[in-house]
């Protein structure tokens, strides 16, 4: 709207002549017709995120887990359900940008078996077990491509962040990956995030979540600059 | 707001006095503190018939799982996550309740651990399972009080609806059963409904979800006057 465009105005154009790629929200992994597997994820932080690099000047496509949340203005969003969507639709995507940005709670597994019919309650059995599969890994496989762009993880983590988000930043071959602790603030407006790359960690801040995707956007600028990217 | 005061002005009364509790929305059975099982309902269709019951002008209760909807004005709504959640809050407050309608997509199962932390992806290690355990039957439960309210019970089928409507009628020992084509429906605006009680079944019509709440309040308040309650 009229309001996000003047935001938008004063805003600096770090971004200008980019195409930043973000994912958001949960991924719903479905059992049969209506049950599934899901995340407390609400959208939030991606959508920040996505509204922020627009800001900056750059094309935004956002590849998005279902979430009841409107598309920032500007912003092209790509609305997908399971894991596996999303990974197809970053592929898709990831061609044409130089950032991508890994917000979404994606699912690590999914049932094993999808069902097409819903399942019925039967007297007399037992109570069923759910078999799980690893979904792919959707920011290990854009980091791993010939020549990716500059990739961005989040992890969210209930417990030990600082050990877990470093770890994943290694094992994932990013260069730099936020974390935040995620059941505090899943769903709500603000958050606490930390950043970790190859020199260690240092807090970003906490706060308004908008706020801070656009802190996180001029520290992405400041190393694409300091890369000559 | 003030429309919804004005259209509900020109409802008939078939409900002043009484009170009618509601459920509405799918639940969320967590695994972790991040994941969880759940399903596609949007709560849409319960809302409407929370709204259609106050509009009747009787005093609503709606306990309601996770849903991004906002309560209809003048209902009371009692916000839960899980089946458990949902259960205790309805045991809660059914002893004011004359009528009783079941809208929500209650899981049949739940996790039957739940993790205090995240739990992580270890490398080397196969696809864990997910092992559920019964859910309460609200329904059911309510239906088997001593001195139940005027029972209503929502199935939402894949396939076979009458066949399966007809069968949860009868197994859940409640007077009126509203079938709908869960898949086709969940999160839409619109809907198609079949009423089933024990003198068969015949449609309520298809359209718009509140029209179908109105239609399904005016069959319950002529079998509340049939039956002299």
């Amino acid at each position: 709207d009229l309001l996000q465009d003047i935001v938008a105005a004063f805003q600096p154009k770090l971004f200008k002549g980019r195409t930043v790629l973000v994912t958001a929200g949960p991924t719903f992994e479905a059992i049969d017709p209506v049950r599934g597997l899901t995340n407390r994820s609400s959208g939030k932080m991606g959508y920040a995120v996505a509204r922020a690099a627009r800001e900056a000047g750059a094309r935004v496509v956002l590849v998005s887990g279902p979430t009841a949340l409107p598309a920032p203005h500007g912003v092209q969003r790509v609305e997908v359900s399971s894991a596996q969507e999303m990974f197809d639709a970053v592929m898709t995507q990831v061609g044409a940008a130089q950032v991508f940005i890994a917000t979404a709670a994606v699912a690590d597994w999914r049932p094993a078996q999808v069902h097409a019919q819903k399942q019925k309650k039967r007297e007399g059995e037992g109570a069923p077990t759910i078999a799980l599969q690893a979904n792919p890994d959707i920011l290990a496989a854009v980091a791993a491509l010939p020549q990716p762009p500059f990739c961005v993880g989040f992890a969210a983590e209930s417990e030990k962040l600082a050990e877990h988000a470093a770890a994943k930043r290694v094992r994932k071959n990013v260069p730099l990956l936020v974390g935040n602790l995620g059941p505090d603030t899943f769903g709500r407006d603000d958050n606490r995030l930390e950043l970790f790359d190859a020199a260690g960690h240092h807090p970003l801040g906490s706060g308004d979540k908008l706020v801070l995707a656009r802190k996180l956007i001029e520290e992405i600028a400041a190393r694409l600059e300091r890369a000559g990217l």
